[in-house]
C-alpha cells in the first residue's frame, strides 16, 4: 500500500507541475495535440486492438457476461469513432481566457472574469476504453490535465490509448504529464487517489452506483458525481395523449438502460382511463414490464403491484413504474420523495402549470412536451460531454468544455488603492 | 455523542424540508422577510445585547485577549449595522429564476439555464456574532435554507439574534426553518453536521486556517473554503515607483489582519536600488517589520534574512517578506510556488507583461496597478459576500448571491422526442 500511495502520489505531483504549461497553451497548440492524437490512434489501431483482444481474453477466461464483453470490445470502427470525437473536440470553441461582465467601477477600476482551467482533473471510470481519448480530449481542450484511472478489465487497451495520446502530446512540445494513466489494476490506487488534494482540483467518478457512492464517501477532492437517475414524465390532464405516449415510449424504450430514460410514470387520473390503456399498450408491444399502483391496475389489467422499491427504482432495463396521481402537485411531491433530480418531463397543454412546472422540480434538466432522453451534452448543444452532473456544485447537468473550467477575477487599475 | 447526532441529523432534515418553500418564494416575500428581520434586530437591540453582554462575561472569565473580545463585542452601532445589512441584501437584486442562453436547437426544442437555488447551505463560523444576521440574509435572498453554526464563545448572542430572525420568518409566513442555529456548543455538533449529506448541499467554513482545514478533511459535503491568502504585489521594472509605493502601502498597512492583505513583496532587480528604500523608509513609518532576501538586505539595512517559512507565512500582521527578483518569470514562479492563490497584483507600465501577469497568474483575483485590497465582494461590486473561496470548484474569489446559486436546464418543446 505506502508503494502504491507514493506512486501514485508522484504522479500526481508530476500532473500538477504539467498543469501550469497546458493552462498557458495557445488553442493552435492544443488543437495541434488533439490532430496528433486522432492520427496517433488511427495510425496506431492495431496496437489498441492487440491490446484490446488480450483484455477481451482476459475478460472471457473471468467468465465475463456478454453485456460487459460488449462494453470492452474494441474494433477498427469504434477506433476510428475514438479519433472523429477527438476531432469534434479539435473543433468546439476553446473556453479559456474568454473575459466576461467586465464593468468599470466608480472608482475607475476595470474588473472583471476570466475563464481559466480548474487544473488537475481525475477520472474514474469503468469498462468502456473510449473514455480514455473521450476524457483526455475534454480535459486537454479546456487546459487540464487529466489522471485517467480506468477499469481494471480494460487495462491493456487503456495502456495502449494513453501511450499513444501521451506520444501525440510529446510531439507538439506538451508535457506527457497532461494525459495520465494510473498504471496499476491494484484497487489501493484508487483510495491513494483520492486524498491527493494537495495536488487533484476535481474528480469525476463514471460508472455504477457504488462507484460513484464509494468515491463521493472516500474523497478528500472535490467530486462532481454522475450519479443514478431515477427520471419521470407527469402526463397532465390537459396534455395531447397522442404527445404523451409518444413522449412517454421514447422516454422507456429508446435507450432503456441509460440514466435519462424514464422510470416512473405519472398519470392525472382525469386523463388515466383515456391515456393509460393505450400506453400500457405500446409500451407492453416494446416489450415493457408494468408496475402499478392500485388506480393503474384497475386502468390496465394484468400488472404487478409497484412497491415503495418501485417508486425508488432506477431499473435501466424495460420496466416502468406507473402511478396515478390527483393533481400536479402531487405529481411534483412524488418526484421530490423518489427521484433523483436527473430529469422530469410534463407533459401538458396548460402554459401555467407548463411554467410551474418548469420553475418548481428541481432536476438538472426539467422538459416541457419533450423526452427525458435529451439530458445529454450533444442533444442539449453543449458539443461533446464528459459527464452529466447531479451534484449541484459547480455544475448540475451535462457537463461540456465550460463546466471543466471556472472563473477568476481580474481587474485592471491605474493606481487604485483602497480607502 | 448520539444524542447530538440525532439532533443535529433531526435539524438537517427540517432543513431540507423547508428548502422547497424558501426555493418557491418569490422576491417580494423574501423581501418582506429581510424587511422584518431588519426590524426586529431593531425592535429587539436591547435582548441582543443583553445575551451579548453574557457571552463578553463568560469570554472574560475565561480570559479571552483583547481582539478576540472586540470581535464579540456588540453595541447599538453594530446592531444597526447588522439592520442595514439585511436592508441592503433586500436591495439587491434576486438572482433566482433567471434565464440565460436561451437558443432553439434545430428539431425546435427551445433550450436554457434556469438559475436556482442551491438547496440547504451550513455555514460553520466563529467569534463575530454579525456573521449570524449576514449570512442568513444572504442565504434567504438566495432562495435557500441556512443552517448556522457560530462560535462557542458567541452562543447567546447567536441565539438572540437567530431567534429574532426566525420570528421574523414566521411573521411573513415562511417556514422558520429556513434558518437554523445549531442550538449547541458542543463540538460533536460539527463532526455531526458535516456527515448529512443527505440534507446539506454545501458547507462553508469560514474562519481560521484550523477551522477550515479541519472541515475540508472531514466533510461529506461539498466544502467552498475561505482559506488563507498569501497574496504578492509584484513590482515590474517598468513600474511607475510612486504609484508602487503607494500600491505596497496600501496592500499592507490598510488592514493587515485580513485575508487579501499582502505578505510577501517581489520586486524587479534592476528597480530595486531605486524602490525599495523608499518603500521600506514609508512601509517602517507604518510600523511595518520587513524581512528580505539577501539581495534586499544588501539595499536596505537593519533587516533580518527570510526564510523559506517567510515565503509561506501568511502573517496577518504588520510583518512583510520581500524578495528581488531576476525577472516577471521569476515573480511568477515564486507566487506559483509559495502563493495560496487568493490575490496577486503587478505594477507595471508595460502592456505585454500585464496581460502575461493576468493570464498566467493563477489566483482568485489578479490585478494590475491596483491594490491586493479589492479582492472583496463590496469593491468588486457583487453587492455583499458571504465569502472568499479559494476553492476552484463553483466559485472561485469572492462569492456573492450569484454564487450561492446553480442552474438547471430547462427545455420547452412541442412533443419532441429523441430518433
Amino acid at each position: 500500500m505506502n508503494d502504491i500511495l507514493a506512486r501514485v502520489s508522484n504522479l500526481c505531483r508530476d500532473a500538477k507541475a504539467a498543469s501550469a504549461a497546458i493552462a498557458r497553451a495557445d488553442t493552435a497548440t492544443k488543437n495541434a495535440a488533439l490532430d496528433a492524437m486522432a492520427r496517433g490512434l488511427r495510425r496506431g489501431a492495431d496496437v489498441v486492438l492487440a491490446a484490446n483482444a488480450q483484455d477481451l481474453e482476459s475478460a472471457r477466461a473471468n467468465g465475463t457476461s456478454g453485456a460487459m464483453l460488449d462494453r470492452l470490445a474494441l474494433d477498427p470502427q469504434r477506433v476510428e469513432a475514438m479519433a472523429k470525437g477527438l476531432d469534434e473536440v479539435r473543433g468546439l470553441p476553446d473556453p479559456v481566457g474568454a473575459m466576461d461582465e467586465l464593468r468599470r467601477l466608480p472608482n475607475g477600476l476595470q474588473v472583471g472574469r476570466m475563464r481559466i482551467p480548474l487544473g488537475v482533473v481525475a477520472m474514474i471510470y469503468e469498462a468502456r476504453p473510449n473514455v480514455t481519448a473521450d476524457a483526455a480530449g475534454l480535459t486537454l481542450k479546456s487546459g487540464n490535465v487529466a489522471i485517467l484511472r480506468g477499469g481494471s478489465e480494460a487495462f491493456y487497451s487503456n495502456t495502449a490509448i494513453a501511450g499513444i495520446l501521451r506520444s501525440a502530446l510529446r510531439d507538439v512540445g506538451l508535457p506527457e504529464a497532461v494525459v495520465s494513466l494510473i498504471d496499476t489494476t491494484d484497487r489501493a490506487a484508487v483510495d491513494a487517489l483520492l486524498v491527493q488534494d494537495a495536488f487533484v482540483d476535481l474528480v469525476i467518478p463514471r460508472g455504477g452506483a457504488g462507484l460513484v457512492r464509494s468515491v463521493m464517501q472516500k474523497s478528500r477532492i472535490p467530486v462532481l458525481a454522475h450519479a443514478e437517475g431515477v427520471c419521470h414524465v407527469y402526463v397532465d390532464d390537459s396534455a395531447d395523449l397522442e404527445m404523451a405516449v409518444a413522449v412517454s415510449v421514447n422516454a422507456k424504450v429508446q435507450r432503456p438502460a441509460v440514466c435519462n430514460a424514464m422510470e416512473t410514470l405519472l398519470v392525472h387520473q382525469s386523463v388515466a382511463p383515456a391515456f393509460l390503456p393505450i400506453a400500457a399498450s405500446r409500451l407492453r408491444a416494446s416489450g415493457v414490464e408494468l408496475r402499478g399502483c392500485e388506480r393503474t391496475r384497475k386502468l390496465v389489467p394484468d400488472m404487478v403491484l409497484a412497491t415503495e422499491d418501485d417508486w425508488r427504482a432506477e431499473y435501466l432495463d424495460l420496466i416502468l413504474a406507473v402511478r396515478v396521481v390527483d393533481s400536479l402537485d402531487q405529481a411534483m411531491d412524488h418526484i421530490r420523495q423518489y427521484g433523483s433530480r436527473h430529469t422530469e418531463a410534463i407533459v401538458t397543454s396548460n402554459h401555467a402549470r407548463a411554467m410551474r412546472f418548469i420553475r418548481e422540480v428541481d432536476s438538472s434538466l426539467v422538459l416541457v412536451n419533450a423526452s427525458t432522453r435529451f439530458n445529454d451534452g450533444n442533444q442539449l448543444g453543449l458539443g461533446a460531454e464528459i459527464g452529466i452532473s447531479t451534484t449541484r456544485i459547480h455544475a448540475f447537468g451535462p457537463m461540456g468544455l465550460e463546466e471543466l473550467t471556472t472563473r477568476k477575477f481580474v481587474a485592471f487599475g491605474d493606481g487604485q488603492v483602497r480607502g
